[in-house]
């Protein structure tokens, strides 16, 4: 893996976990950790890994953006911050991999719009989720776009408006992970769910998860018409063809990628 | 009722019973059981009926596609059946009555999209739900359409990637159905939610349901511009009239269709 | 504040209150009771207040349209007063202020809209929530418009269709409402959620708001398009600059408006 300077990339097996390394910052998202993060991605992208993990070292998950590389920013400086940060969002939710966010600590403003734009997430007891523009001066406008993909509208409202933290418990209630466990089973917990996540056909659970985000947020009938015409060629690829031998001679699949 | 032969069509009063009747193959919706399907809900939808029942004969709701008649089909064969069975979701959902999804053992893959397309859904505690495509070859990529308009996107995510079945209480909790009860008590509960939804005037409650999935999924305000067209109409025919009047000298509305 | 006839206007520090009165009507939404709403929530917008609580005077929060302003008129009347109903919701949603629902008793139909269309509601035990029109003549078609966009599908369907009345800890637990307290603690909850979700810079939350109503329903690309320029441009108000420096130096901000 390449040679990065704020976060720690490591595999084993099929899963690459990446790491937020900047604990001393708590992993704030200056632009230089924002470029780590997409180079990152990208390249476990290409590879033929099956699962991300998307951590942080220290205390605390990830603290968003960093106030230190915004502040003396102007207009065109700021916009493209937040377009490398939207970028990255994009590219979590591209790459063929299963992302799955594992919390611990606070995921605050962008850290908390890192584990929504996760497709999956799991919390330890320890973790809390806030959008904290909005107890003061700078919204939390983009975090909330996956936040508000993720829970209800009233409850989008809440984060967003009063910038309180929710507790892991309230964000399991509300649909924003995917499990809670004490923090001393997240490792455990984040096997498990990635594990069960990234089994069968690499290739068809990379097109399945693309076709997901594809179809998501439109009428239903345009849905529809993305999923229908996916499927209908994704049952032509070796990994469809072995699943439904394999089900009709009543063995276990060999998946060929 | 026209003659099938992978259906049963029954009726009770008002309230008509499709079940889908081919219990050795666990109802697996093979092109000639999406026809009969298709054909009965066209028939009952153009009848006097207020409400339609979908049930399954034997073990299980229904396991989805029959992969026995899936597996030797070209893209064009899986594509004009994948076609069948969108356009089996859309008239469930364009038919003027109620249609209630009466769920025991599984519903998966497009079973669990036949929950997912009923406009409320009531399932015995032994039912479970899920998108087994996740755990193999051929993706879920058509059920996860109207689940993902169901549920939280964490929660779709969890089914359509993991592939694992989530037992009544957990689509419950989540929003895949409308009531879980003891198996035992299943027809109760289903006559007790549909007789509620279905009464008052057909023709007012027909555009109703119509008018709702007119408006999901859209942007608030071009939701606004379909419900208030519809709404201002709508105030005009007998229905809404008799209602009124009903209410302002406070006696039993005597729905005139 | 204006001379109202049908809503009372009062102001304690930064927080107006807009009181439904027409408790001998159940706070029906007659013409002139929705023009006076209007009128209130536009000069309230104008004003420099930072919060809105609405409430309704009486045994309920609000029945919804008053049939008796309904009954008598055709289909351009009907229109007119749906047309200026969604324009009271759409000014909810975009004046400068939080709107918060201050609910007891019952809030159905047009009632239950208000409701869903507030930024954050408080509930009391004593509350229900309904879209009656399922059960009889006139469908609640435009109040279904934001309590599609509040609760799951199953859960719309459930309501607009049967026409029955959820309690207020069910309300909860769907999302239609942020909290439910004893009616005795109703003005302590709805002072206590208003002053945390109206901190901070005004025009940095007012921006906030108005944001993530433009962003909502839409494809997640399509809403990082508008969440994105409206951060960038954000970062450069003095509210931003303020919250910023006050972090980074470790003190607390003094928002500029």
């Amino acid at each position: 893996m390449g040679d990065y300077e704020h976060v720690l990339v490591t595999r084993e097996d099929d899963t690459v976990t990446i790491t937020m390394n900047r604990p001393a910052r708590r992993n704030a998202l200056s632009e230089p950790h924002l470029r780590e993060l997409l180079a990152a991605f990208t390249e476990v992208g290409h590879s033929d890994a099956t699962g991300i993990v998307l951590a942080g070292a220290g205390p605390v998950f990830s603290a968003g953006h960093d106030f230190a590389d915004v502040a003396a920013r102007d207009l065109t400086g700021v916009r493209e911050l937040l377009r490398l940060c939207t970028e990255l969002m994009r590219t979590m939710q591209s790459v063929p991999q299963v992302v799955l966010a594992r919390v611990h600590g606070l995921a605050t403003a962008a850290g908390c719009q890192l584990v929504a734009s996760c497709d999956l997430a799991v919390a330890g007891e320890s973790a809390g989720f806030a959008l904290p523009g909005g107890k003061g001066g700078w919204f939390c406008h983009t975090p909330a776009v996956p936040v508000a993909r993720s829970v209800g509208r009233k409850r989008l409202m809440e984060l967003a408006l009063t910038g309180d933290t929710i507790d892991a418990a309230t964000a399991l209630e509300w649909g924003l992970v995917n499990r809670v466990v004490p923090d001393a089973e997240l490792d455990d917990a984040v096997a498990d769910l990635l594990g069960r996540a990234t089994r069968g056909s690499r290739a068809a659970k990379a097109l399945g998860k693309q076709t997901l985000y594809a179809q998501l947020d439109r009428p239903e009938q345009d849905a529809y018409a993305i999923a229908l015409e996916v499927m209908a060629a994704a049952s032509q690829l070796p990994g469809a063809r072995e699943g439904m031998a394999a089900f009709l001679e009543k063995r276990t699949p060999e998946w060929p990628d």
